[in-house]
C-alpha cells in the first residue's frame, strides 16, 4: 500500500530535499514542530523499524550525524530529539518508518512525557531470558 | 567526563545486558517507561548524535531491527517509540547518547505532545540552502 512517502520518494509527490543517498532520503516536514524538522527516511517501503533490512537501518543510521549538523548548523539549535514512531498507538501517521530530528527551541519542539517506573529484578530475568533466546534464534 | 553509561560500557556499574557488539551496547533501563524499555548506546564516548562517527551510528543504525524485534517478542507489544534526546532542554539526562526503545501499551509508554505548525514555501528555501551548503562542505 502506497503511503505518501513513496509518493515523494518516486517524485510523484515534491518535497523539500536535504539529503539523499542509493537507501535513505531526508526532507523537511511540512508541517514542524519547529523550525527545522527534518524527517529522515529509507527507500525500503517499511512500516516499522523492525521490518526494515540491516542495511536499510544502517544507512539511516550512517547519515544521521550528518543531517542533525545541517539540521543544526541552519536554525543555530543547539539541543534536538530524533522520534521515531511505530504503530498508531504510538503516534504514527505515515505508515513507511520515518525518524524526526526535531530542534528544541524553548517553547518549540517535541514534547515528551515522561513518568518512569522502576524495573524488578525478577521481571528484568524474565525479559532478558526472551530477548537473549529471540536474539539467539536470529543468528 | 565518564558518565554512567562509560561505566556500564566499562563494567564497573552492572546492566541487564540486552545485546551488544563490537560498537554497540544494549541494556534495559532501569526506570523505565514502560516493561521492556531498553537502551541503545554507542561504545563511542559522544554526548550527542551529531558529533557521532558515522560507523558508529550506522552500527546502531544496523542493530535497531534486531533489537526491537527482542524487545517486542519480550513483552507482546506491538507498537513503540524509539526516542533519542540532544541537551538538556529536550530531556537528556545522561550526557552519552543512547537511543531509547519504549515499548507502548495503552497508558504506558512515551508521552508524546505534538503542537505542528506549517511550513512556508520561504523559510524551507531558506533552510534548504544552508543546509546544502553545510552538507556540501562535509564532501
Amino acid at each position: 500500500m502506497a503511503t505518501i512517502f513513496d509518493k515523494i520518494l518516486s517524485g510523484e509527490i515534491p518535497s523539500h530535499k536535504v539529503y539523499e543517498d542509493d537507501l535513505v532520503y531526508s526532507f523537511l516536514d511540512i508541517n514542524p514542530l519547529s523550525r527545522g524538522h527534518t524527517l529522515v527516511i529509507p527507500r525500503e517501503a517499511k512500516a516499522r523499524v523492525h521490518e526494515l533490512s540491516d542495511e536499510s537501518c544502517a544507512a539511516i543510521g550512517r547519515a544521521l550525524p550528518r543531517i542533525c549538523r545541517a539540521v543544526l548548523k541552519a536554525t543555530g539549535a543547539e539541543d534536538y530529539n530524533i522520534l521515531q514512531n511505530n504503530g498508531a498507538p504510538a503516534h504514527q501517521a505515515v505508515f513507511h518508518v520515518h525518524f524526526h530530528i526535531i530542534p528544541k527551541f524553548n517553547d518549540a519542539g517535541l514534547g515528551v512525557g515522561w513518568k518512569p517506573g522502576s524495573l524488578q529484578a525478577q521481571d528484568a530475568e524474565a525479559l532478558l531470558a526472551a530477548m537473549h533466546e529471540h536474539l539467539s534464534s536470529e543468528g
